[in-house]
Formats: C-alpha cells, sequence, structure tokens
C-alpha cells in the first residue's frame, strides 16, 4: 500500500479571516505540512531532495472546501501518495474530530533536475527506491 | 462582455522561498487581490456583499504553475468573470511582462444568506443587477 | 512563580525565506503560538477573553534576532508572563536545541472593553482572579 | 536629508483577523514593502546588496500600535532612513489618510559580509557612497 500520513492542526488566530474561521489561503500551508511529514515518512523530504539533485517543485493544486474550519478547531490533514511513476501525486482529506469532512485537495509535483534544469518525466531512482517498501 | 480586470503584483521577498521565487502558496494572495480589484470593478466587494446579506466563500480552487515568479519581478494577474448565475466562478492569467505565462487558476464562490446560513443555488438579485451593464 | 510556558516549533518551508532561514516576520506567528499557549495555560485564552467581554490587542511588539532560524530546525519559544496589573507584558526566548539563543521578544497587550471600547489601565478581575493560583 | 520614502497600502482581506483589522504580524510585511521602497530609492535594494557580496539580516524590530487597521482602509506607510554608518536603522511611521497615527516602528540591520560570514561594524564603502548625495 501507498505511503500516507495524518497529522493534526489547531487553527491559529493569525490564519482566521473576518469570520473567525480559517482564511482559504491557509489551507495550503496545511497541504505543505501534510506533504513534508508524508516525505519524512518516505525519507525523501525536501532536504533528501535536493541533496539528490533534484527539485520536486508543486506544479498543481486544487481545493475543495467542504465546511469551515474555526479558530481553535484541531483538524486531521490527511495526505496519501496517488502517483509516484512519473511525477509525485498527493490526495489530501481533511477532517474535523468527528470525521466530518472540511476539505479534499491534491498536489501535483514535477521533477527538475537541478544541474541542468530539465524537467523529468519519470521519477529519478532514488525516489523510487525510497518506495520499494511500500509495494 | 463579462467583466475583468488586471493588477500588477511585484514578488515581494516575503513571499519567496529558498529557490528565491515566489511560494506556490502566495499565488492565492495575489489571485485575491485580483478578485477584489474585479468585484470593487463590477461594484459587488466583500463589504457589498456582506451590506448585501450575503457572504461568498470560496469553495473551490485550482492552479496550474507554468513557470516560476522571481524575487522583485512584476507579474500581471488577469481576472475575467467566467460564471455568475448560480455561483461565481473567476479565471484568473498570470503572465510575465513579455506576455509569458506564469500560472493559470480558477475560483469557485458560492453565495450563503448570512441571517440563515442556508446556501442559494441561483445567485440573488442584488448580484445580477450590477452585471446588468456587462451584457 | 508567574507562569511560562514553553513550545516546539520546526521551521517550515513556506516560512523560509531566499536564505533558507526562517523570514523574520514569521516570528511573530511563533510568539503567537507561545503566547495562546500560555494563555491557555493560564485559563484565559483569547475565546475566554472574547467571553469576558474584553479584547487585548497587541499595542507593542520587540524582536532581537540573535542567530538564524534554519528550514526544518526544531526550535523552542519560552513564553513568561513579565506584567499584568495593569497590562499583559509577556517576553520570549527562542532557543535552538542546544540552548543557544536565537530571539528574543517581548510583547504588550491593552485590555479593552468590547461593549464601550473603552481601554482598561487596570486589569480586570476576571483575569487576576485566573493568576491567584500562581502567586 | 536623509532619504525617506513614503508608500500606500490598502489593507487586504487576507491580512485581517476575526476583529476585521489588519492583524498585528501583517505589519511586519508593510514595513518592509516601505524598507524595499526605500532601498530602492537609495539604489541599494536586496538586490543590489547582493551583488555588492553583502547580507544585511534584520537584527532588531520594535513596532507601537496605536489604533487598528480596518479591512479595505488605504494606509501610509513613511519609511525614513535614521542610521547608517554602523548598521541600518529606519524608523516608520503608518497614518490614515488625515494623518492620524496607526502605528510607529523602528527596524535595525547589520551588515554581514557573504563570503565570510563576518558581521562588519561600519558600513561597507558600496552603501556609503550610494548615500553621497543625500548629504
Amino acid at each position: 500500500m501507498l505511503p500516507q500520513v495524518e497529522i493534526s492542526v489547531v487553527i491559529p488566530f493569525y490564519d482566521v479571516d473576518s469570520m473567525n474561521i480559517a482564511w482559504h489561503g491557509s489551507y495550503i500551508k496545511y497541504l505543505e505540512d501534510a506533504r513534508c511529514a508524508l516525505l519524512n515518512e518516505i525519507g525523501y523530504n525536501y532536504k533528501d531532495m535536493s541533496e539528490s539533485g533534484y527539485a520536486w517543485p508543486v506544479t498543481a493544486i486544487k481545493v475543495k472546501y467542504i465546511q469551515p474550519a474555526l479558530f481553535m478547531q484541531e483538524i486531521k490533514v490527511r495526505a496519501a501518495l496517488a502517483e509516484y511513476e512519473n511525477r509525485i501525486k498527493i490526495k489530501y482529506i481533511l477532517t474535523d474530530n468527528m470525521g466530518g469532512i472540511i476539505a479534499k485537495a491534491e498536489t501535483t509535483q514535477m521533477c527538475v533536475k537541478i544541474a541542468t534544469r530539465e524537467t523529468l518525466f519519470f521519477s529519478p531512482k532514488v525516489f523510487l527506491d525510497k518506495l520499494e517498501r511500500y509495494r
């Protein structure tokens, strides 16, 4: 099974808007927090990536907002690797403590060879090797 | 023709990441800046919305990142109203000064009656009236 | 002894600047995270404040930056209540895992009665009562 | 006379908190916007700095908040160079459109030689030369 992780976020004051709910743009941070936790779990975080000679810029992001997240509310962000052969696609579900869905999201990252700035259309071996143990 | 506007953004230092390019999450602010300019142009900005008894939370967001935006680079963000009858859908194109595409995006907003917290599936008259002069 | 708390922050990617260190403005969030933890500990957090009829806006902030905090570095933020009779003054020390000082800071908050918008020059009883057990 | 500049900021939705006023931490961005405009005016912006072999990290920041800045309010941020011989000290005044003071602030930046990471206690000639025409 492909790797997945779940993190907790307590909505901080500096993220809420005049409705006292998390501003929709703040979710991009929660996704990144979960994505970094997932990449840590895989053993291929942002530092590992650049040490391996590759950068993985985010090339697409989609978020569907189902219900608001309130100031001080604890939410869960689950991140699951969905594709890895040609790019990294991660799917996210944000839920409240009762399992009610707050948002769903998806990010895509392409692999760029740092030395040549060339985009790869197949994931490099260093990343695929890290996923060996999940298959 | 449906309304559209274009704004300029100079990528500030606080938005750039360790690559010296705008962090992908910062684009959500640029979209909001352009959206607010578009709603001002229509005469139905966030203040007008809440004074009219309605809130229009963002319910979906999509961004495709084509090329990076560099620190201090001036970019253009064009926002065009794409749907208005049942919800607000706005399409965005971010370009560099040569017209090269930096990103494309889309946001969807649903109308919520503040008093009853009920979601409307048709845009209220107050908003449609504002669009009269564009048709 | 007056209350104090310590929290951990792992510097996230979205907070780092082109030097790969936390942008100096991001520290304001870490201070707020620590301050909210301290106020939780006291039993008088932002929700309790507004339910008690008072708001406590930040009226002054000072930060001294001693050494940078790196991407993914875990830092500690200690917040200690320093004054409470007439206003809330909190002092902060940010340290690395070896105890090396990263920054020092101080925030001041004044009490405003929400109903009348009047500034109080003595802390209200509801807050002083919460501090009873620390004296 | 030492250089000074004034910029305009319209408080964006993503900066306001649950009171519908700019979150106090957002001011650090407005200060940076004004500081960058001042450094542009001097002809020694962040790019010029690093091209000259020096970085100028912010080592201290102080803000006094006098009155709130509201969502969509246009404010002015005036930045004036206050010291330059040994470090850069800039003083800021944020005002509303009637000249009423919203906040006062001060930032200090030390000069670091990038190649050696050594802190300089006298400003380098490249910067002093840029100030020649103001004296």
